[in-house]
């Protein structure tokens, strides 16, 4: 299981902060999604085999660390980073089917469809997604003008104008050449949108931020997020189906266009480098408060899977 | 298109408000959903094509007419109808894809993966059930509280608990013997749920309902939502193709549990009169506020289609 990855860029002290956060939220997902033996049972087995898998939790770490920014109490943090979490969840399972991008491996593990069949996938990635914003309006998370500004950042993320727009666009682009702007667009809906709702979320979960102080995370968020997406394009092409978990080189044998493929190998790296630098700059006005923040645009950067 | 149904049980005053109705839906899905010049322009198309085109509206109808107990304004009842409504047609979308009913006809057209492909369906739905629950967070409906309230109940009543149960439930069901709680418990997953919320989320856009009216509105809400779907299994093995709009006798030909299956066709159409009394009697505590629903029930028992 992928739940740690000690990295040349990080302190001892923010691995153990990132395995602690990694495991409060396993165990947060253990309790939010329903139990297996609530009807009907073999759904609910197949919802908890695809969220409780020892995933990186990046947004989950992301809304973390954005709490800190605004002194948000752990147990909120870890209703919000859930509900992002599941959106993600989702979002695999749903990419994984066949009629999509046919994967068999995920994070080690058959995926969804593999294990427990298409029509029951599809189910999963659907329950997912209601669960994920039912938790957002059902747990007490600040007033309820807090809560429906949470919904709203979170469903306009999730949906044609965000992450399902990217994967949409992400389908017409298949053996198609694309330039850089369009390339950066589909990041930005794909994984970007999703990002910055799990940082908007963490920090909303907290006092209230100057509207300059927003700004500012949100423009950060947007450079971590296309950070994130650069450098696994880099590892789609440089590490090994056994250290990804997930099937390696394969957005490049499918023909889809990566930044890798449209840049090379070395010009990636600079633009990741060149992304961090940007994200850290949007972070100044926020001073040692950030330092999560910080560290985890490293994390991103030097991450290995 | 199947907008209106002129029923031997209902007044022309009643067909003339049912396409009022409809029409308003139509218009305001119209303007909810992305125009298909947004990007991803494919996406956006699927999207209006699944959802604009002349469904009965059965939901709405129930939103409009629950809130004409609570005086409810129609701008609000249109935003909580559209929201039903695309959970509805996501519902459809998903449940039509070659790994679930495999259906190729829908309201008299060809079903979206037909027309747009499976994976370009699949995004549909799961973009219409994020942008249902938008709906709710981003339109004005009434104190956050509520909104958060609405919320609350639509998404419970979309996922794994909910309808997203109800059709897990239908899979485990195939070619299996069912009794008949079991059977009921699915539909009151699968269609009582959404049904349910539609009734609910009527009546939330106007003044509070009392403790006792709110119960009394549910218990209708559930024997409507059970005779709709009773109704339903008689039509499909009474029903032509052409009159249905949608593949007719694909329920006993799949080998799915039916109320007719189990009872015959006699015995399921007087369990529907006796739903529909029972639908009736819950509605005492009303009045002639009620009417619209009374009449609502009338229809959904004597509908054609």
């Amino acid at each position: 299981m992928n739940t740690t990855c000690p990295s040349a860029g990080n302190s001892p002290a923010f691995i153990d902060w990132m395995a602690l956060v990694q495991g409060r939220i396993e165990a947060a997902l253990a309790r939010f999604l329903p139990p297996q033996e609530a009807i009907p049972g073999r759904l609910h087995q197949a919802m908890r085999y695809s969220c409780l898998n020892g995933g990186k939790r990046i947004r989950p770490l992301l809304a973390f660390a954005a709490g800190e920014l605004t002194g948000a109490s752990a147990e909120k943090l870890e209703v919000v980073s859930c509900a992002v979490e599941m959106i993600h969840a989702y979002s695999l399972v749903h990419d994984d089917l066949p009629c999509m991008d046919n994967d068999v491996l995920r994070r080690g593990r058959p995926t969804c469809h593999v294990e427990f069949g298409e029509a029951t996938a599809l189910l999963v990635g659907d329950s997912l997604q209601a669960l994920a914003f039912e938790l957002l309006a059902r747990e007490k998370l600040g007033e309820p003008s807090v809560q429906i500004e949470m919904l709203r950042l979170l469903t306009h993320a999730s949906g044609s104008l965000g992450m399902a727009g990217g994967q949409a666009i992400d389908l017409d682009a298949v053996g198609r050449e694309l330039e850089l702007p369009e390339l950066e667009l589909m990041h930005a809906l794909k994984t970007g949108a999703l990002i910055r709702a799990a940082v908007m979320l963490g920090a909303l979960c907290g006092t209230p931020l100057s509207g300059e102080e927003r700004n500012a995370l949100d423009r950060f968020a947007k450079r971590a997020g296309l950070l994130f997406q650069v450098v696994d394009d880099i590892l789609d092409c440089t590490a090994s189906t056994a250290t990804l978990g997930k099937t390696a080189g394969k957005d490049s044998a499918a023909d889809k266009p990566t930044y890798v493929g449209l840049m090379g190998l070395e010009q990636a790296r600079s633009f990741a480098d060149e992304l961090r630098k940007q994200a850290l700059d949007a972070l100044g006005v926020f001073g040692d408060r950030a330092h999560r923040l910080v560290e985890i645009s490293d994390f991103i950067t030097h991450r290995k899977f």
